[in-house]
């Protein structure tokens, strides 16, 4: 039986870059202690591997007297990264650049006179920072409702989330035609989350059995795998690698892996090698 | 019987204007003859009128040699302002400003470096004229199929036709945010036709009778039409007040009369007397 891992499987370019930056930070070990400013992603195997390099989460800058911090992919408000410096700690940005680039563009509209829209979740730490570069009147629309009371602005500038549904920015555009006469809209999304949905799903289309790893508590990897379903109807969602039942390859040719955003690649690893010692080819 | 005539009816701002203007240059007797390049409307009537006036409406500007030359409402070609420049005769511009407004962003996108998009009627003369301020790349579009080809770019400008229907921009906005990173949008939609239908349509539902003044071969007049007839069964649209026929008005407290953008307020008020007339209070 084959094994097929969809290409743009586990971990974005933004999160792998992120870890990669904390355990480049780890072995050149600095001088005093090194912390991340938050978990540097939601996965407690990652953040414990780093704590064993001496790397360790914390929630605030409160928290963190002395030694480096490692800015996290989502990036931080401004008002953060200063007290950082003036705090004088030692600062390793290991913030996404597709945030970052959404960051400068939330300053520069707000710099040119533009009234600014952030599309995405307000309480995503992503949108606390992208909001964090412009001014008080910056506003944050997860949606259409949100923007019912909007007056009519002269020049209306609109940025979204890295992660927002094409959708979704697609809506308040259209909505905002009617509320400004000047808009110039950036689109920000990183299309990571569509490319993996449409890879698995062509993937899902060629095995005869598609294997998709991730919390089930995760709303990407339960998204991937209801489309996964939908075209494969042995379509398995697991954890981890225990889970796998040898039974679910019977009279396979070809199996079919793919994974969530907050998948680390180890974890892929390990299901790709049990299946491959349940099926010998 | 109340008559109440819709506040919008008859010609748009930009049409009276031009009208007006073209009275005030016949009045004032310029040296040489006057010309308008084109019909200033596509009605006979106020065509007819300028003629008694000495005004004379001509197709191009090869047949114009000297006089002063009057530009209609939806604008004229860079080419042909500078050749009539160059010929050396008097330039009256007329062009409704804010068809001269969305020339003039033209312009200013293609100057700033943005991939231009006319969103608009390639064959119709304010689009001719919108697109003769960009450069060669200004593309035309009336909808979603003539983008099909559009390749990807980083920045671009997108201006629409000042009578556009809003949805077709809108459809043209949400596909270019799949095309490109930045997009620049300026709605240049003049609104008066749709103020137009929805004071109609007000007007429809109080009415017990709706006459809807307009050639019956002018689209907006049409449309105008349907728009009350859905609402008030008794709508009548007629070119001239002559077609009115008393027993439409039979036990009616209030009629209505609107029209099309090209119906001049001289044939509405010949309609309002003719009613009154029939329908003494």
């Amino acid at each position: 039986m084959e094994i097929l891992v969809a290409k743009s499987s586990g971990f974005c370019f933004g999160v792998k870059r992120a870890i990669k930056i904390a355990d480049k930070c780890a072995n050149s070990a600095p001088e005093g202690d090194i912390f991340t400013l938050g978990p540097i992603i939601h996965n407690p195997q990652v953040v414990k591997r780093l704590e064993e390099s001496n790397v360790f989460a914390k929630k605030s800058l409160e928290d963190i007297d002395s030694g480096t911090v490692i800015i996290r992919s989502h990036g931080v408000k401004l008002e953060e990264y200063n007290e950082a410096k003036e705090k004088g700690l030692g600062i390793v940005d290991a913030t996404c650049p597709f945030v970052k680039k959404a960051q400068e563009l939330v300053a520069r509209l707000t710099g040119e006179g533009y009234t600014v829209i952030v599309v995405g979740e307000k309480d995503h730490p992503e949108v606390k920072g992208l909001i964090s570069y412009g001014n008080e009147q910056v506003r944050v629309v997860s949606g259409l409702a949100e923007l019912a009371d909007m007056p009519r602005v002269k020049r209306l500038g609109i940025v979204a989330q890295t992660t927002l549904p094409m959708e979704k920015l697609e809506d308040v555009v259209r909505f905002c035609l009617h509320k400004a006469t000047e808009i110039k809209v950036f689109n920000t999304i990183c299309n990571a989350t569509s490319t993996r949905q449409a890879e698995s799903a062509a993937l899902a289309k060629q095995a005869d059995v598609m294997v998709v790893v991730g919390g089930k508590n995760s709303a990407n990897t339960r998204r991937l795998a209801e489309v996964c379903l939908a075209i494969q109807p042995k379509t398995y969602h697991i954890e981890v690698a225990s889970e796998l039942d040898p039974a679910w390859f019977a009279g396979a040719l070809i199996a079919g892996i793919t994974s969530g955003a907050s998948t680390p690649d180890w974890l892929i690893n390990d299901v790709v090698e049990r299946i491959s010692a349940m099926c010998p080819k």
